[in-house]
């Protein structure tokens, strides 16, 4: 085992797996298609391990990460992500491997798609129901309806169903509150269900965030699921309200570089470029991460924990208690929680397991 | 010319060059060795520009970078991070082949290194100018005089002098109060150079950082300067005051994918894994990049200026007045100037020219 010298993202498969099974098993359980997005670790490894889980169908936001799990034995992907026109050679060249389905929210799309179009592929449209991001609202049933027709119209385009995700529970800080949002989300999928003309009753809801799913235990008319996160969590998803601390796969460890005694700041390699500039504010500290304690092939809370403070490009700033600051020396390793782990895996591009082996796992280049 | 189709990463040679070429200019006229950090656009081919400038030292902030600028050529390159000792195989392999200069704040780092180094290298003392990040304030002469001697009886290690990035000019907001910190840093370091022993006078003190290279114009004590976000320049320092708009020399060209006029919102393929999650605040406005206007090779201002207010992992959102919002339609591209260049360029990866060849530039892996 060799010792880290440089900022290195750890992975615990144990947790990792458990996460995967836990939201499978609930998938199951409810009696939900289950197609995970693979945004969050794109990377082909845990793709297998959630495959072992029994999945077939995955989600992924961009037609690159399609193409990487396409050419890694993935063949029902849907792009989770406004169907990007310009793209259509690519869309082209997958629709003929796999069965692949895109977010279409304008008969302009339809329009520009149908013109370029020479395989099959399938659709949702996106319902907006409350993250203002992309998608119709609920009760936009005529313009719904015209765009479902639009599609109903064209040669290569099936219409396939309806897709949420409803981000807004990103700024829950509950479980009573997550559900208050997937209630919501619930209440609108029914309206859109009972409003909606019988002759597009034959479809699929699939609705995907990684706190209303973490958190729920009725899914009402919801069909599928696509939470992505729930495979690592990370600080973020612990303050919603969607994980516990030991829930939470992922793990910076950092060189310690250089301390300041006179105002208890440890100095580490790990910055912007290597956990990303998202933070969040717990009891009015803004941080980028949490220190935990490395215990053999795992890791365990801190008493006192400090928190990364201040990134710039490579470095980071740890304000630690007396307690705390004593411990960690120049040359030693410092163990974080990242605050988003989408970010920081994105940024990382691959994964050192904390098993004994210490292998390193790759991810989409 | 190929259509841009996916989030794209423009650099606009012209710019580029001449913010080069301004810099060295300004560091030739006040004699001051020019040793420009390449953190900003990690890329060999901007080095090859600098290179046409006139500059042969360089400065990076991970020994990666100093292993890749190596292999592109360059034979004299700084560190500006704090010595990290569990690298010292990798410093021992370039010390062998380039001139290293690395930045040692301790006295136990000065011993881990001797234990290990097997080639000569040099070194700087950092000082802590005012932005409380690494080094030593300029007052603690006993402190800093008892590192010198420290590194003066080691076998390889050779004290260069004094290294200082006055980051803490971030926070400025005009031309006048970075002056006022570049004159505080200039105090700082005459007293520092007053107040030392006589045996150390021979020493070599490098200053670094965008805002206060860019406005300065009467350097004191300083010998050399290390800026490194001044070669594209970005939102954020226009905001401080370090340029104008039209200094900014990249910028993001992304896909339109969708459009919402109920809200004046344009949906992007643009998100935080292209952008970075760095934003500014103007006129209490929290944005993450400027709309500008394409215009065959280059960009100009927009009136009504759109800015891109919310980024999930790929999705970019930007709001605009009614005026501008009709002119982006689903199928079109549209233009970005990023808050944070070197984040954004270290995501991204690759740079497309703007001029007619359009051809694409590499950054390090």
């Amino acid at each position: 085992m060799q010792k880290i010298t440089t900022p290195t993202l750890l992975l615990d498969k144990d947790i990792c797996k458990a996460n995967i099974r836990r939201m499978a098993n609930k998938a199951q359980q409810h009696n939900l298609r289950f197609k995970p997005h693979m945004k969050t670790h794109q990377s082909a490894q845990v793709g297998e391990w959630i495959k072992e889980a029994g999945v077939s169908a995955i989600t992924v936001s961009s037609v690159a990460m399609a193409q990487y799990f396409a050419e890694n034995g993935w063949e029902d992907i849907t792009i989770a992500f406004p169907c990007n026109v310009g793209q259509v050679q690519a869309l082209n060249e997958l629709a003929q491997n796999i069965s692949l389905t895109l977010l279409i929210n304008k008969p302009k799309t339809v329009k520009l798609l149908e013109e370029h179009l020479t395989s099959p592929i399938n659709t949702y449209i996106e319902i907006n129901t409350g993250s203002a991001r992309t998608g119709f609202t609920s009760d936009s049933i005529t313009a719904i309806q015209e765009l479902i027709t639009a599609i109903k119209k064209t040669k290569y385009i099936s219409w396939l169903g309806f897709y949420s995700h409803p981000g807004h529970s990103y700024r829950c800080r509950s479980q009573q509150q997550i559900l208050e949002i997937h209630e919501s989300v619930i209440s609108q999928f029914k309206y859109l269900k009972n409003n909606i003309e019988p002759d597009f009753e034959t479809f699929e809801i699939c609705s995907g965030d990684t706190p209303c799913c973490s958190a729920a235990e009725s899914f009402g008319p919801i069909d599928a699921i696509s939470p992505g996160n729930f495979v690592f969590y990370d600080l973020m998803q612990n303050q919603i309200g969607s994980c516990t601390p030991s829930n939470i796969a992922v793990a910076m460890e950092c060189p310690v570089v250089d301390k300041y005694p006179e105002r208890n700041e440890l100095i580490i390699h790990g910055g912007a470029v290597h956990f990303s500039k998202e933070s969040i504010t717990e009891k009015e500290l803004t941080h980028y991460g949490a220190v935990v304690k490395k215990v053999d092939e795992h890791w365990e809370p801190l008493d006192h924990t400090p928190h990364l403070t201040k990134l710039s490009q490579e470095h980071g700033i740890i304000y630690c208690s007396n307690h705390v600051f004593k411990n960690y020396n120049i040359g030693d390793t410092i163990t974080i929680l990242p605050v988003h782990s989408c970010l920081t895996a994105n940024l990382m591009g691959e994964y050192q397991l904390t098993d004994r082996d210490r292998i390193t796992i790759n991810m989409i280049k």
